[in-house]
């Protein structure tokens, strides 16, 4: 498509992608979102790239966060692989958006694997005895089930949840956002939540 | 024995006492150093008559600590019966202790009916086949097994820990004087402690 330097700082705000590839993504889409898109296509494929590379991630920080009036208490461990990474201020920001998001949320895992066999197992075994999947043919049952199962889990697995702030991005394309932007692996090692008196 | 005014006030200031306490501890002790163990004794058993108690304690307090540089973390719900309490100084100042504690320490249980049976079993086991204990006459062996047990893991235990900013007290005794001054029951519920890049 024609587009205009106009066009270019536009899309560069949106995306906090570079001049050049800004440019380049204009010129081969058609349209000014399609352009977004191949943008937002480029920037995971790196992170997905850079996460696949098997780098010690055993730098980070340790962050916390207490609720006013000490009645809830969050603590995160951030990884990343270097110090440099650590200190910047995009690492640290994630760090604290995080542990407000789990203060929020209360989510009990940090990525579907994370979901402990036995307890998928039990679910598994509850949701076939659901009236709604008993009413279904017997062959699709197994399908749904597992389509409930994802649904379910993933309302408290943190990396699946919608951020608090703004529930059109997940939590994981958060994550992918910083590790594109650092060119760095970027693990949610682990997390604890105490509330108050909570069983 | 005979006592002055200036002995009660000496006496209040080291045990904390009150006045007529610290009379009667003096009117009745052979010697000064015997009033302040009287008075030690009448706090530990009201201490302790606190802590029978069966009041509920979902009050208190969540409280962090991040070492400076964010390498380390602790978390810790702290337990009381009732807000006023969970807001008093003396409530938040053995919170603070404690995090700190925990931070210095690394501590693995709060108390040693935490450590899990299985666990204890391995250690036990395993000291039994230490030549140090097989060297001794088989009929002292489990005695002794049992003491060794108890050092080891008090070692990993918060409550049975020398305070490391006095070690001529233990932790349980700095929760017990709260208990002793505040009236209620003080629980350590629970803590995380995470080190950066740890396995």
């Amino acid at each position: 498509m024609e587009f205009s330097a106009k066009d270019v700082a536009k899309l560069r705000e949106i995306t906090g992608a570079g001049f050049a590839d800004c440019k380049n993504a204009l010129a081969s889409a058609g349209s000014f979102d399609e352009a977004v898109k191949l943008i937002e296509q480029k920037g995971q494929a790196r992170a997905e790239k850079v996460k696949s590379q098997e780098r010690e991630t055993r730098e980070g920080l340790i962050e916390s966060y207490i609720h006013h009036g000490g009645n809830l208490g969050v603590l995160l461990e951030l990884n990343c692989s270097t110090d440099f990474v650590a200190r910047s201020d995009e690492f640290k920001k994630l760090a604290r958006e995080l542990v407000l998001q789990i203060a929020g949320t209360n989510p009990l895992y940090v990525s579907l694997s994370d979901v402990p066999e036995d307890v998928l197992a039990k679910a598994r075994e509850e949701l076939m005895q659901d009236p709604d999947v008993q009413k279904r043919p017997e062959r699709l049952r197994e399908q749904i089930v597992e389509g409930k199962l994802k649904k379910q889990f993933s309302e408290r697995t943190l990396l699946e949840q919608p951020w608090v702030k703004d529930d059109k991005i997940t939590i994981g394309k958060l994550v992918d956002d910083v590790i594109r932007k650092t060119g760095e692996n970027v693990i949610i090692r682990r997390f604890a939540r105490f509330a108050l008196g909570e069983d």
